[in-house]
């Protein structure tokens, strides 16, 4: 079946140096509000940096006429492609100090001038950065070092089509640039969503999930985007090709798992072939608070050792429900969602309350909302990235608005001199708690010594699963003034010293990029290191590709 | 918490020539009848094969000092290791022309031994043939070709052991030689199951499911065992390793994902962290026969595209219903399975009865019988490889029965001068109709061309998926006497191009072997075939481990 016809795109302005949408920064005035909260930041915001205040510099090389039309050397596009948008990203252009800003942006409109582009980079020993929606937060859109004559930044979002629905298949083949909302509207005709709802939705392409290995909304049983990979198309400078669309295959290693979470490292992801499902039309939620945490991870363990296959089962710390509004009496809140597109969702949410209440859980039952979306909207499910329900005002929904928020709000406390930043993990259940705590103590020790200021680290779970869980942290702490890198680069490296000890992965979602990597050589075993080394030196000879990240 | 003190072994004798048990074997006066079932078959059985009749020859070298006593060159042991269990190999040893005969079969007992012996083997051009249950169906434990000295076939079932559980996480970390009814019994005590149920069960072994990728007890969502490992170990010719335990990782490329369906051509697996399940409670299962098989795809579609995730769900074709004894009216039937150790199961079952219905199926009511193990069983559940359940005599256990009993009922068959063997394979909804027809058609019509005999091609779905299905056929037919090797070959061909002309995999879960080397080869994409080249040359620099499988 032929796909709609041409991919929306939004008419609001993209920041160049921090979150989202500059209509929805913080003013000055909440900064200050948002900096008062957090003892030793500064008196009054950094100013909002400009573009004409960085030294940008001429570009090192121009390309040739053949490829002129689909790269730009324009110094604003440099700079909105100089990083992502880690936290060490919005500060160093908050200090005038960005990474090396690339000197040629290109933006191809297909496969034969991805590899164009590739062909002239790898004969004038020009380093390629693959950037999406350029949200990444580990350092995975930059350039360190001087190794190369130049360096391009490739920006797939011209290509962000839908090329084909398969309806009888679910599925649909999709241009690795489209943007989360892009990709949606374009399939929400056909009545099918991908559901791949990450944090950054709004600002990530398909392309950027799927080489990083994206966690989405699903938070059990496909909590990555890996899963509902069917077919990936992959270009790189020794070779371009297709995986076969299968639903499964037993047929040697999964070849389409070797490029997935590679960061561009071994080739270019330029569409997919992408599992979708049906719009869910019956959804119930529940906020559950608990007066003890560890009892609250039992609870939460219980659940995900169930069938019951909750889609939002996310565990808040007292610090991250008070926080994000869910909780004011020093409770942790666990925010439970059930949905479905084939029956009524209430008997699991139920049953999941019962196992919580059986671990010290109280359950608002006035707050538990279970909703016919096919009978209450005539089948039309709000599909925003975190789908609002019915329950206003609940913690369900206090903390799904603050979910969305959190991202703007560093900003803001960035411009306050703050460092304020997240890491995530996962580990066994058998060294969930004791991880936790000492990701907690020895972190917040470390921040205040190393800022002399008292030091916030909360704690949530994002995804469960039957084995295990996925903790994710964030650091709040007043910064030394101009050397707001170095402090967090210092807290950084104590939390990745925790992680490595208690053997929790060095990131669940959030991907390794560059400021991983010291954490990903010690984690990966050395079959696949050889292994990975090994099919980087035959994909890309000249390693022009994303050269710094997963290997040297 | 250390794990049970000893692995327990069968007393029966297992056969070095044909599937299972010897003294599971059908007997002359059986075989006679099931020949009589085929037309064109032999009068009379061929002769049970003996090993004394072989010419297997002197080894062509002998093991060191230092790995003697590791290392056998007994004629049976040799004789036994030889071949896997696909009708070819069958077939070969029924007429005394047995594949390439191993020159040394090695029993290690642990991961210092695996080593020593890949570093002998390395440094004397010696051929390494990882070998676990010894059920290949595609060539995969055979040594084809004389470009080694000498081959040895690496027979890990000494290494059996389950280590180490952790009942927080659910998981525990076992041997690889582990034969599947090995590693349930070491479990059981501690409440908990892998519950991998592929056909081969009591033949195959853990690190043999882990090689070749093998599909199990679940029909939908988990179908693979890849989703069940939670860390592997490798022992390479380069370098040895173990990744983290870990429930979930965004760091890098998965590094156990590439050594799943390695198939012994990159390392050898020796142990595994796998994830474990409570056994189920509750199960309900129902037959549904279905006049029209196209619409039984539909009503397996739309319960694969619903949430309900049955644990079983294979449509038999009106063949193979027939040849079970599910059905003898020419319907098609399929099997539904619910199980859960969680709550009951009886909702989902009568909502995927009525998704059947709503698609022209007919539901006997007397034979869905859902059954509480924990009212009835005081919470034991019979763990047999394919749970029987009360209801004897319906469709269900007919098929339930059927299913492991059909390898012996092969050999039969074979014994007749039949050519018997199945094949299978995935591919989306799209493609599934016109691929069955297509297959049953030209694999049919090649089959009578090729014999003279009317062939039977009986088709089942095995696993389903949201966006597919996995359909196994079953071939029949009587073959020409001396010559059944080369006839199957030339069958097998015709299905090969039928499947690739479909772009329908290779193989869903039988692997790639060096039987299905031509279709996997045409089906891998370019850039994964260098990376895979690439990893073999760095892991296996002197291409000693499971020459030509995967890779030449």
């Amino acid at each position: 079946m032929p796909a709609t016809p041409s991919a929306p795109r939004s008419s609001r302005t993209r920041s160049w140096w921090g979150w989202g949408y500059t209509d929805a920064h913080p003013d000055d005035a909440e900064c200050a509000a948002l900096g008062a909260l957090l003892p030793g930041t500064l008196a009054r915001p950094l100013p909002v940096p400009r573009i004409a205040d960085l030294s940008i510099g001429r570009p090192a090389m121009t390309p040739p006429p053949s490829l002129t039309h689909l790269v730009t050397t324009d110094p604003s596009a440099r700079a909105a492609h100089a990083m992502g948008k880690a936290y060490r990203d919005v500060i160093r252009a908050l200090r005038a100090r960005p990474g090396r800003i690339p000197d040629l942006v290109a933006h191809p409109t297909g496969d034969r001038e991805v590899a164009d582009l590739l062909d002239w980079a790898g004969e004038h020993d020009v380093a390629v950065i693959p950037f999406g929606g350029g949200s990444s937060v580990v350092g995975g859109v930059e350039y360190r070092g001087d190794a190369h004559r130049a360096v391009l930044s490739l920006d797939l979002t011209a290509m962000d089509r839908v090329l084909d629905i398969d309806t009888v298949s679910r599925s649909a083949r999709i241009q690795a640039g489209a943007l989360g909302p892009v990709l949606e509207e374009q399939l929400r005709p056909h009545g099918l969503t991908l559901r791949h709802f990450p944090q950054s939705f709004e600002f990530s392409t398909l392309g950027g999930w799927l080489a990083t290995r994206a966690g989405g909304h699903y938070a059990t049983v496909h909590t990555h985007i890996d899963d509902f990979v069917q077919s990936l198309r992959v270009i790189t400078p020794a070779a371009a090709g297709t995986s076969w669309r299968l639903p499964a295959s037993g047929a040697g290693p999964s070849p389409d798992r070797l490029f997935l979470g590679s960061e561009g490292a071994l080739g270019v992801i330029t569409e997919a072939w992408m599992r979708l499902q049906e719009r869910p039309r019956h959804k119930a939620s529940a906020s559950i608070a608990f007066a003890d945490f560890h009892r609250a991870l039992d609870a939460v363990r219980a659940i995900a050792q169930s069938d019951l296959a909750p889609a939002n089962c996310r565990l808040l710390d007292a610090g991250e429900a008070l926080l994000s509004g869910a909780s004011h009496d020093g409770s942790s809140v666990l925010v439970l969602g059930f949905e479905s597109a084939t029956g009524p969702v209430d008997d699991r949410l139920a049953t999941a309350i019962d196992l919580a209440r059986a671990h010290g859980g109280h359950a608002d039952d006035r707050l538990a909302t279970a909703i016919d979306l096919a009978r209450t909207h005539g089948g039309h499910a709000d599909e925003h990235p975190v789908d609002r329900d019915a329950s206003a005002g609940s913690a369900v929904s206090a903390w799904r608005s603050a979910f969305l928020r959190m991202p703007y709000l560093r900003d803001g406390l960035a411009r306050m001199g703050a460092v304020v930043e997240t890491f995530e993990t996962a580990a066994t259940w058998d060294k969930i708690p004791a991880l936790i705590e000492a990701v907690r103590t020895e972190v917040g020790a470390a921040a205040l010594k190393i800022t002399g200021h008292p030091a916030t680290v909360n704690c949530r779970l994002t995804h469960v699963y039957p084995d295990g869980a996925a903790p994710y942290f964030t650091v709040a702490v007043a910064g030394r003034p101009g050397a707001e890198v170095e402090v967090w680069d210092d807290i950084k490296a104590v939390a990745g010293e925790v992680l490595h000890r208690h053997r929790a992965t060095i990131t669940h979602h959030h991907a390794v990029g560059r400021d991983h990597r010291a954490g990903y050589d010690l984690q990966r075993p050395e079959p696949f290191a050889l292994a990975l080394r090994a099919a980087k030196d035959a994909l890309d000879p000249h390693r022009i590709l994303n050269p710094g990240v997963l290997l040297d």
